[in-house]
């Protein structure tokens, strides 16, 4: 193998992976040698590699200020779960199934915690044996909990998840402030107290997350300064210290042109203030950064090859064995508003010059399979191997993967 | 049981349905018996009489007009293919999956066409020894099929896809007309006379589908009167007579407030004078009109059930056992724009008084898990059945299912 390249930095930071020849490298497995490996396209390839680099980076910059959880919603693929599992503080799951995940994983249990607004009753029981942390979402929720340990010999671990009466600024999904399905609203928590005064329950502590895809230093700073003051405020009002506060996470990463990675440091420093000046209230509360997309998302390529090429009407259209179906948000159709190309690029042929302004689509008939609209591509060939950039995350789960009833795309951890 | 009535008629026609008390009854089978007979919520039911009506309906209006083929991507559930392929002349596939699914239901191959932009080698191989109709998307395609009768001992049936010069107006999505991906330019066909002389390659017709989901009968008329015209002058251009002529579907289903039912008769009466127009070129030719949506679209509910409610704010949040990760669009993130409510009633009260304005969501972590945002609806107790209507097409296969790891929904057809 010859010496490898870093890809061209680009809006997208494709920094992460390096090239050989004309050859996208994968944690030092060239691209067409993968496929071979892998079996077939399309498949999604996710970078150990890429994903430690992540953390160690977070760890670097938050030590000592901050614990780091894997929100595993982001990418629940069990291989990539059981690697990060070691290198983090704790795993947040959405579902019984998230839980099972984390707890295969060999985490304590006392490392995880369990969200979202509408738990089954099933799902409750599962995390209340296993000793999770279950974030309540309702007072209805909170009664439920209290019924099923009344009904068993179980104690229940539990944080609130607060709607706070602030959100976040100019982030991608806002997940909090004004009227929420997510978590109590933060003026009726107060009224919960005599719940939580149940010989079962264990309050552990607060869960207040803002939203999320979030490319705006100042703006998590913000919603950080609110955080703390909020929790501060309920911890006297519930007359309680709290063994952690997690503070969500939110963190972006750039997909698009003119995009740029989030400022860490800023936020680092903002925390440390925060830490001191709250130093009374949480001396002893474990403070727990949230984050998914954060940690795997730009570690994600996803692969497919091209089956045909037609020129129609002046434009150039590739038509590859991928696309919606498994790479929904790609295709620009998972709640977006405005359809926006994911950085693309031919994975064999990376460093040729660009010489042609082609469309890649998918197999479907529908025009929303689409994968890049006129971008610039060196030639392309049949048998050649389109590359999606940032697919680490919200790709193969969140896809309807059985639309047109094509065959699944592979995952592999490499 | 008591005797049952028919739901009030409503913008999106959900008069199929008949009620009982306050039950919605889904083919004679109350709302909440059904529950208990397919043993979990959620699930997706369709109706075998809606279905047989829609079809008997069509055939009504287009009797010896044109013959009437089911596009299966529109819901390619095995038993709802194999109930609706006795009581249509053809049916359509996208994909391999789809071509095994059509040939169990024991239709003959030569009445299966199977379209897709992408087709996979092997997916080419399957159609040809089947014995069913490729439609052609790309002169690269058509080599392909060539070099595979040259391989083996098959001779291919295929028609040929042609993109053409126009486009359907008010259409809910364009399929032709411009720089497509899908068929090939209608200015290149004759090009492929020399291609088509090929001893192994039987040359059956013409598949020109311009659009989806239309619900002005001017706009699908102007259409049709644009493809015979296309069509003849193909015809002569190539040389020969066609079998068939599949002038595709584009018959759209009322999903929001305002939208009306596609006025069916005008278009079946241009048909008759197309028909007249055009004996002489088509005199043997069979007109295809292909359908999904229009088939089995409002023959499907989405059933799931209430599972938290709250107050957040002032607005009351309903939080149900599905959402988002079943039903995309319903959510109103399957490429929308702007999001609408699709129809949704309390299904075990469905006659009741609305008394309140509520916003339905899912379990999931995420915003974008919304059913109902903002609608009327009756009192609402944790246990209730919420509906959501139109749901027969682009629904399970559609959605992303994994999507934060919740239990799938079951389908029945009952």
């Amino acid at each position: 193998m010859s010496a490898t390249n870093k890809v061209k930095p680009t809006h997208c930071e494709m920094s992460q992976f390096e090239t050989s020849g004309d050859q996208l490298v994968i944690n030092h497995v060239p691209v067409s040698q993968l496929c071979d490996r892998v079996g077939q396209t399309p498949f999604y390839a996710y970078d150990r590699s890429v994903i430690a680099n992540n953390i160690h980076q977070l760890r670097e910059q938050f030590n000592s200020l901050a614990n780091l959880h894997y929100a595993i919603k982001a990418n629940p693929m069990s291989a990539l779960v059981d690697f990060i599992s070691p290198l983090v503080d704790g795993l947040d799951v959405a579902s019984g199934k998230e839980l099972t995940v984390a707890l295969n994983s060999g985490i304590s249990p006392n490392k995880i915690s369990f969200a979202g607004p509408g738990k089954q009753s099933q799902e409750l029981l599962m995390a209340i044996a296993a000793g999770v942390t279950i974030n309540v979402e309702s007072a209805i929720e909170l009664e439920r909990i209290m019924r099923i340990c009344d009904s068993s010999n179980y104690a229940a671990n539990i944080a609130l998840r607060v709607n706070p009466d602030f959100d976040l600024k100019a982030s991608g999904m806002k997940m909090a402030g004004g009227a929420q399905q997510f978590g109590i609203d933060a003026e009726k928590i107060a009224q919960l107290t005599p719940l939580l005064q149940h010989e079962k329950i264990n309050l552990k502590g607060l869960h207040i997350f803002t939203g999320s895809q979030n490319l705006k230093s100042e703006a998590i700073q913000a919603a950080h300064n609110n955080i703390f003051e909020l929790a501060a405020k309920l911890s006297e009002q519930l007359n309680c210290s709290l063994d952690h506060l997690n503070i969500g996470g939110g963190f972006g990463i750039p997909y698009f042109p003119g995009e740029t990675p989030l400022d860490l440091p800023p936020i680092a420093d903002n925390l440390a203030k925060l830490r001191k000046a709250y130093q009374k209230q949480f001396s002893t509360t474990e403070i727990i950064l949230e984050l998914g997309r954060y940690l795997v998302g730009n570690a994600g390529v996803y692969i497919t090859r091209v089956i045909d090429i037609k020129q129609s009407r002046g434009e150039n259209f590739v038509i590859v064995d991928g696309g919606l179906h498994h790479h929904l948000s790609a295709s620009g159709n998972f709640g977006q508003v405005i359809r926006k190309n994911y950085p693309v690029k031919i994975a064999n042929k990376i460093n040729q010059t660009q010489s042609q302004t082609a469309t890649i689509t998918g197999p479907l008939c529908t025009p929303l399979d689409l994968l890049a609209k006129n971008m610039q591509f060196p030639e392309i060939e049949i048998g050649d191997l389109v590359a999606v950039f940032q697919s680490g995350a919200y790709g193969f789960t969140a896809s309807p993967r059985d639309f047109l009833s094509h065959p699944q795309p592979i995952e592999v951890l490499v």
